[in-house]
């Protein structure tokens, strides 16, 4: 499946802060067929570091395909040979350097005041990206969504979702997510990544950009602590052990690693190059401000729930107070295990295990329509 | 119980590394009395940011007793009124700067130099805690050991005592602790609590004492996350739940907090007060180097071992897999779990609801005497 980047463009946009942002830009993708209806979209909603390419290749030659290639596509669980398939970038996207990044972020330019926005950027939410979505789905003609899904941050679109529109679809299926909203310790878990950038002095207090100078050390360990929590044990015992890296005796020299830690900074380095630290600060801080808690009532999908039995940063205890509570309100919640030992990540790694029940969920007649 | 400090002295050192260590000064405090036989006493290794006070109060005004009190003491699970307990800080103590830490290490006075080690402090490891730990023993007229017991890095140095003096007592009891070497996740986890200081610019490479500037940013933040991986998202909805700190709107700006990251903020900041950069950096590196794996055939003891349910930094797998490997060696090994929401610090604050199992252990005449 050979797919594209679009744009989509919103004059005017309020946010929840209050900020109004101008002249917006959000990258976007498509696949499948809109029916002559507008009924047979399914709209999946990104993770933290993720963008909204969740299948297929822009060139044939590309190495990866989208980040849920094995359930979206023709014939596949999400299948795009029937369903609309609409996935687009949050604001904010923290991979601004990448290319088919287009979406406006801290380091775009400010249209009103023809510099860049840096600092200037206001806080962003979930609620801003589902407002964003909302309009994109409207303006492809879209009159009502057949199911929302997402992985990670992806799941928080998708509660948010539910609350914000109850009436727009039926299905909601968040994986490897919270329950209705961002507890404390994944807070924290979050200022921590945030941590490393805010004391890098060449962060500037966020104005970097044109300075010659940009927190690339402090964004390369953020990256590396986004890495390093999104898996697991099992992970490390297999791929590393206790094996050294060449830099040095660990015994005599303080600078010398093991093995995984010279795989993790690499592995931020590299991720550092295409992100931009002030879009992964409000990245952050969207889903640090996650909570659905207090508009509960709205919400009238079912549920599909995939949490991952190995995960460490949202523990599959999160997904399952969530469904505790969303059947306390009377939702009819379908609580499965992505099974596996690769942590957070099994959310897209292993999501294909998980085809048959995402096939049914979002091909089957609605229960009352079954009883 | 009032206890008191005193100091072991060691002239000349050799340690794991090469390097040697002259005029060494190690805190330690006893409890109860040795018999005739030097045959009933208990050694007591402490935790990664803890010292050899692991019982009792220093004056009775003292708000807390030393970590283990709920089982040391007389008539308690560890009973002083029978066994003669011994505790002793390790070499490079964290809390270097705490009335009553007398140990040596970076922050102590080089006598072949006559200043500061600083950064010329050498590297040690667990192996050279326990080296310390015989002399000590042996010094104190101790024949052979009853049990030796720790939690966390405490637990580590219970397993390096089982292959270095598999000959010299029974009893092992590693509590909050990981399987036979530190697993690469583990490691990783170390590294990044370390990362903030080595990111200080007031670090200096380590040689930062008399220069006016210490890295107490990098320390406190690095306390922070100690303090924060050996807790739980239990411990955090509890406590804190989404509250927000009184610093600011979180939707308007950067730097509001919420009031978790308060709380381990000022927790990091207050426990950095008394300790040092350099201590902390070697203590981490002791426990990335510990591995027993090629000298677990050394090992003669039998085990009790205590893994907390809700531990997430040497998590419950960790023992499991140390509980399993022991017993292909023929080891006795009774694994117990303590039960809780606390995480990792449960091997602390809980460890009181193991007391019967405790006791039993240390009491009973071994195995073998009651077949």
């Amino acid at each position: 499946m050979i797919v594209q980047k679009r744009t989509f463009r919103i004059p005017e946009l309020l946010l929840q802060s209050g900020s109004v942002l101008r002249e917006v830009q959000v990258g976007f993708e498509t696949y499948g067929t809109l029916n002559a209806n507008g009924t047979n979209a399914i709209l999946v909603c990104h993770f933290f570091s993720g963008t909204s390419h969740c299948a297929g290749r822009y060139h044939e030659a590309d190495a990866e395909p989208g980040y849920w290639d094995a359930i979206i596509g023709p014939g596949k669980a999400i299948d795009t040979s029937k369903f609309f398939v609409v996935s687009s970038d949050v604001l904010s996207n923290v991979n601004a350097k990448a290319p088919n990044v287009v979406t406006t972020g801290p380091s775009s330019i400010n249209p009103q005041t023809g510099r860049v926005y840096g600092s200037t950027f206001p806080i962003v939410t979930i609620g801003d990206f589902v407002t964003v979505q909302k309009q994109l789905v409207d303006s492809l003609g879209i009159k009502r969504l057949h199911a929302v899904c997402g992985p990670s941050m992806g799941a928080l679109q998708t509660l948010e979702w539910c609350v914000r529109f109850p009436d727009f679809f039926d299905r909601a299926m968040p994986v490897i997510g919270p329950g209705l909203a961002a507890e404390p310790y994944l807070i924290s878990t979050l200022q921590q990544w945030c941590q490393p950038i805010f004391d890098d002095p060449d962060f500037q207090n966020g104005d970097y950009y044109g300075t010659g100078r940009e927190p690339m050390k402090g964004l390369a360990q953020a990256l590396k602590l986004i890495t390093f929590t999104a898996l697991h044990q099992d992970w490390a015992n297999r791929l590393f052990g206790r094996r050294l890296a060449d830099d040095g005796d660990p015994l005599r020299e303080m600078n010398a690693r093991f093995a995984i830690d010279k795989h993790l900074d690499e592995a931020g380095a590299q991720r550092a190059q295409t992100a931009d630290a002030n879009a992964l600060l409000r990245i952050a801080r969207a889903n640090q401000l996650f909570s659905i808690e207090e508009r509960k009532n709205n919400i009238r999908a079912r549920f599909l729930m995939l949490p991952a039995s190995s995960d460490l940063l949202m523990v599959p205890a999160m997904a399952q107070r969530g469904a505790e509570e969303l059947r306390r309100l009377g939702c009819e919640v379908n609580l499965h295990f992505i099974e596996g030992h690769g942590g957070h990540l099994d959310g897209l790694n292993a999501i294909g295990q998980c085809s048959d029940a995402i096939r049914r969920f979002m091909e089957d007649a609605p229960t009352s329509a079954r009883a």
